[in-house]
């Protein structure tokens, strides 16, 4: 990340190249777009300037997640610490959904976060980048510590799953509603804090609901 | 759908282009493969065999779909019959899971349509000919109907939503059991049907969760 040439040129061409691949990945997943594509929608005359500026694909993945996570996982953190030792799921499950969509309200329509999450998350190959800078945080454990302590007791395939459920998602709810807002369309909720609510009901109900024997 | 040219050779021809092309949308994307790329994999020497066997791209997509919803839609009138009146959530919801994994099931892994199904609901492009070919059935209908008719009075805009959580649960879920097994990954449970009783369980708690005022 440190380069001793890096100037204020410098420094704005990474912020060029991270807003363009952000927001080519969103619209047509990870795969789908070269390094070479990223430098041309950032204006880089020279082809290999995501090579020169991030290294491999993997590396600007990082750099993507890392930016916004930083500014997310600061936001957990207040709420982390403002919900201390509670024994209330659904203010548990609040601080793992409202920081992402307290975070996408504050950006305004259009990001391409949610969607770029929603891509990375569905690509095998990337998935691990996603889970390691954002869903290992220590606000995140903190948040999922204090959500376990007050759930049922789960058998733990169930427990596996539901958190597998509980991801989906939310994961593919904010990437859908961001898509939405960003192209016009309608959306159940007028607001990210309502969606938030209804997000946060939702995945209460799946980690409360009666469990079925087979 | 009818050719008077076809023979026994051409529905043959037609059936491996389906086959590639249900491969290669589920692993890559729907706009990431080109007519051109299907009609390769397909091992046809010329490149525009999918344009003469179906048409367009939607023209695949909706043979693909159709293949295999008929089969589903089978199982689901099954379902729905048997079901009858019934009052309860559970068994309603399971007419609209169920189906899909049992047809997984029975088909073996590895199989793609759970993917295809995912990359085509994320697809704007595309997502119409899922919802119209496989989501709007006399049976999803009647399942539809029954289960609205047992759920608790909510809020428009609460339905809406949760229609939409439970949609991304079962078509990222499934698809992401399917890429598991495709991969020799473990799953939390060890058969479709254990898969789709943890789902059912989730997405029946998802639609009585209680609703949050903000």
């Amino acid at each position: 990340m440190v380069r001793t040439t890096g100037s204020a040129r410098s420094a704005a061409t990474r912020e060029l190249i991270l807003a363009a691949a952000e927001r080519l990945f969103a619209e047509h997943g990870v795969a789908a777009v070269s390094n070479r594509q990223v430098s041309e929608a950032a204006g880089q005359g020279n082809n290999t300037a995501v090579g020169y500026h991030f290294g491999s694909k993997t590396d600007l993945i990082r750099a993507i997640v890392r930016k916004h996570s930083l500014q997310i996982e600061r936001l957990r953190g207040e709420m982390v610490a403002a919900v201390g030792d509670s024994s209330d799921v659904r203010e548990w499950v609040a601080c793992l959904v409202c920081p992402s969509t307290r975070y996408l309200a504050e950006l305004g329509s259009p990001t391409w976060f949610g969607r770029f999450g929603a891509q990375v998350m569905t690509d095998p190959a990337y998935r691990e980048i996603m889970v390691a800078e954002s869903l290992s945080s220590a606000a995140v454990l903190r948040a999922t510590d204090g959500l376990n302590s007050c759930l049922p007791d789960l058998p733990l395939e169930v427990r596996l799953e539901r958190r597998d459920m509980v991801r989906q998602l939310m994961v593919h709810m904010i990437a859908e509603r961001e898509r939405a807002l960003a192209d016009g369309e309608p959306t159940p909720r007028a607001s990210w804090e309502d969606a938030a609510s209804g997000l946060i009901d939702g995945v209460v109900g799946l980690w409360m609901a009666p469990v079925s024997g087979r």
